[in-house]
């Protein structure tokens, strides 16, 4: 049995995975921006369409598109933007 | 608002999406054998671990691994097994 979880009124929806990589969540973010906190390192690969990232302390955005990945360091918040339903992996290590 | 539905008593967990490649699911099963009902031409692409799939009128599996996809035929049905969680992304066409 799967959990659920929804973030931002429902606009980032998860579901909770024990994947061959390891503790995982595969979701789906709607157009927009937001803001995440990481409780552990994580990996995050989009898997269509594209999420543009600011990691902290940064100015500068970068976008990663189909089948790309970025890390962000644990305990820091990052902001995400997209501009359409946008399905990712998110690997926690 | 993303609509989640559940399979195989929750063992199938999926996600609707409008993707930047059209109508998809984004979803996760446990591991099992599974057979499903197309009602359009499905792609579907393994986002992490395996799928071994059994195409219609076929005897023979064959195994999808990370970022491969496979097409299924609409109004059909098809088996998939796999052996720990895996998520994968379904395109409607």
């Amino acid at each position: 049995m799967f959990k659920t979880n929804q973030y931002f009124d429902g606009k980032v929806v998860s579901i909770a995975l024990e994947s061959a990589e390891g503790k995982a969540t595969v979701g789906v973010m709607e157009a927009g921006e937001y803001e995440f906190g990481t409780d552990t390192i994580e990996i995050m690969t989009v898997i269509s369409g594209a999420l543009t990232i600011q990691q902290p302390g940064e100015n500068e955005w970068k976008t990663y598109s189909k089948f790309e990945s970025f890390q962000v360091e644990k305990g820091v918040r990052f902001k995400v933007k997209c501009s359409e339903d946008t399905p990712y992996l998110c690997l926690y290590k």
